[in-house]
């Protein structure tokens, strides 16, 4: 077979490139960092993006554009924020190109140069927050709760597709409220979106917690995370939602007339997700064959390859096969036919594999004799010859079994990789030999944890929303410790 | 009232801009030349993104994303390409920033210059076409029918809310043929894509034809138009389907084996439409009022506003104001319920007609007692009572009445404001007089067309498809000519 993965054993890194390439989900371009989202890849986000954008709204959201350059002066106005993020930011500093005098091509023309500097959105709390200025006087304008789906730009040095590019697509909640619990209960709101949104629809059960000071967004108070494990053990920040209490409001002066009549700064948050939830739906299901896509994801869901020898045959088969495929999509289920006839069925059903399509369809001359059809699961490779009457029904079933299935794996596989430690030896050694989550006991400073990522490279990924208390000593340390946090190597 | 529009007949470029702020669809921000589309104009732009899109893939296409940055040796391979586009692009020339070592912020860091700079991206030909080299080697690979949603930077120096803007959101279609027949039928059903988009959808009429070589996109070897009117008699180019020959496969090497084995480059087209849209949509119907919208793309077709004096009225009210949202609902409309208590009737009818909301129920006691309800559509501005039985098939019905009644009176506008001329003097006093469309013979020469573009400002809007061949003499020189082509005064 032409388009063989790496397999994940030999190099798992590998494999996950070998894959994005093959099942032609992405690709480098000649800009430095930046991808080309193939078309079934794009698919992939569009179905994704449509699921979010009805959540979004449901939780009472609208979708609004802000520009895409940020003056420099916007940066400077939040310390923490510009601190974050100026260090890797792609900058306009020229509106013109013109002819080169000596005839090679085009040059920039220095007499088009910005007054100031403009940045390419590297995330939009500074453009946005400017603007809510003239937008919010009263508390009747509150609360302001906006979304906007966007590409971004941070000038990463490293990049590999999907989990980490200089431009990637995302969306960025942004919203003010009149009182800090209204705000604390929105960031909370969306995270409990992200959650379920990766566990019913990416079928990737997810941590919910706190992030340590440390690992806190450039200019929030708090940031909540999703966390999500990979099948080689590390973690993948999956969608973020921060409290940001007033920093923006006062960096941007936007305070409001309260009930009483008196002047306060507006409580904000913002909350994003983006293409690296690609990276994180790729890793998670898929194997040595390629991509298992969750059903409620997948851009279509069942294909249908025809067997035959003489075109006559193809035509019967046809013919039944515009009968399931309405019975289908009546159903809401999203199909293929293949009827390329320059394509064998072996190469096919590779080719589907590889794709991660969840069910296949095979029929041949011998299924319309029997009115029988070969039903095959891209997560178990299990085949089995089912009966056509009533097949609309058992592929709908079907495809409900293999979403709460690879779910359900995907649990199993966190559970069994998730290990209690109580000392740092432990800690170390599990971190070296099995990966996964580790929970812990730590003391809460930002010199432990630094310690233990200088010697381990391990971070918190999270302080679970629901870890029990627990009286303990930090594995490093020796101080008191009142609950486990969550270490693992990430993405 | 507060939100009182300057009037048409008093300043019409006034009242377009009162509108846009005051029916909340976008604002300037503080970047020079970007918008803010605020959420009530995005929520058109939502409605227009989606029937696009589903046409587009109902004609075959496909979405992927290519990078928001284009390296600035791309933009010289294509002669024209670069001439059209280099005068007018934002270009990247550094990745960092750094604090600045006086402490007033930060600073770009002359230490991140790039090698090569980068043009944000003003359409994506280039980027797209140096792609496509690696993805099409054989006539096998062929037609790719690629569509992007993005957005792109022109750095126009006089810019107009939603109709010329530095930053601005776009699809642009880039397909890739074997033959050149192939490429001539995509660009044409591209268009009729484009012109049934505009008519049934926007309810704007549209002349379809060809751009003269003065007027076409630069690096095309074919332009196709669709030219809306205004209500001031000015016209509006409201989308284009580029037929590029070869040029861009010639430009980027992109040849292909042919089914006879030999190699041969390949032909391309490119098309788009972008938030001018939104710009033709609110020009084309809205009055002194506000904005006049279709039903197919208002954000919410129905609002029902209760009248009453106590709150039990309200109660009773909102009871069947449930039954008649539910029903208008199952029947696929959307509907918005206003029963916010702080503002009166006669605010909220006011604000409704400024948004555009097609129509407008209003329920107070007395109806409920004789089961009536007040109806007001938005165009014409009539009034009148209705039985509440049946009343969901009732506003169905007025919904599409509507919809075919503000297209007939824009084409009827049209119609009336379509003039044929056969003198260059009638020519000049139809424009300066009437305005609108003019119908004239011209001799094809580009020294003809910008001899009356200098002296008039009327372009060419186009050569339409369906003008009948007719003998005649150009308006200016006298030379022979067999068709009349379209002049206006144009956005």
């Amino acid at each position: 077979m032409a388009k063989e993965l790496t397999s994940r054993s030999e190099n798992y890194s590998q494999w996950y490139n070998d894959l994005v390439l093959k099942a032609d989900l992405a690709e480098s371009s000649a800009v430095r960092g930046c991808m080309v989202i193939k078309p079934y890849g794009y698919a992939i986000w569009e179905k994704m993006h449509a699921e979010l954008d009805r959540m979004f709204k449901e939780t009472g959201h609208v979708n609004a554009y802000f520009p895409l350059f940020i003056p420099k002066s916007f940066f400077s106005k939040e310390a923490d924020h510009v601190e974050g993020f100026a260090k890797e930011c792609a900058v306009v500093t020229h509106y013109r190109l013109k002819n080169n005098p000596d005839g090679s091509g085009v040059v920039v023309d220095p007499d088009a140069k910005l007054e100031e500097e403009l940045i390419v959105r590297p995330t939009s709390e500074t453009i946005i927050w400017n603007t809510y200025k003239n937008w919010i006087q009263s508390y009747r304008d509150l609360p302001l709760l906006i979304n906007q789906w966007a590409n971004v730009v941070r000038w990463e040095m490293r990049t590999r597709l999907f989990l980490r590019t200089a431009e990637f697509l995302w969306q960025e909640g942004h919203t003010a409220h009149a009182t800090r619990e209204e705000a604390v209960e929105e960031t909370t709101r969306m995270i409990n979106v992200y959650a379920d949104f990766a566990e019913n629809y990416m079928a990737v059960p997810v941590i919910k917690g706190c992030k340590s000071a440390n690992e806190r967004f450039a200019g929030a108070l708090d940031t909540y995370t999703i966390e999500a494990l990979m099948q080689d053990g590390k973690a993948l920040q999956s969608g973020t939602s921060h409290f940001l209490g007033q920093n923006f409001a006062k960096a941007f002066d936007v305070q409001f007339a309260n009930k009483e009549g008196k002047l306060d700064y507006v409580w904000a948050t913002s909350w994003g997700v983006s293409t690296r939830l690609m990276g994180a739906l790729i890793m998670a299901h898929s194997d040595d064959n390629g991509l298992v896509l969750p059903p409620r994801l997948a851009p279509y869901q069942v294909v249908i390859v025809p067997i035959y020898k003489k075109l006559e045959q193809l035509e019967e088969i046809s013919a039944k096969v515009k009968e399931i495929t309405a019975a289908l999509r009546k159903r809401g289920i999203s199909v293929k036919f293949d009827d390329n006839d320059n394509k064998k069925p072996g190469w096919k059903f590779a080719e589907y594999e590889l794709k991660g399509v969840p069910v296949r369809l095979a029929i041949g001359p011998r299924d319309l004799e029997n009115n029988t059809v070969e039903v095959a699961r891209r997560d178990t490779l299990e085949k089995s010859v089912q009966s056509l009457e009533n097949i609309d029904q058992y592929v709908e079933d079907l495809l409900q079994k293999i979403q709460d299935s690879i779910y359900k794996k995907a649990f199993d596989f966190r559970a069994q990789m998730t290990t209690k430690v109580d000392t740092y030896d432990e800690f170390k050694k599990v971190l070296t030999t099995k990966g996964g989550f580790v929970l812990a006991h730590w003391d809460g400073t930002t010199e432990t944890e630094e310690r233990i990522k200088d010697e381990t490279k391990a971070t918190i990924r999270c302080i679970p929303f629901d870890a029990p208390e627990e009286e303990g000593t930090c594995i490093v340390t020796g101080k008191p410790s009142h609950r486990r946090v969550l270490f693992a190597l990430a993405y």
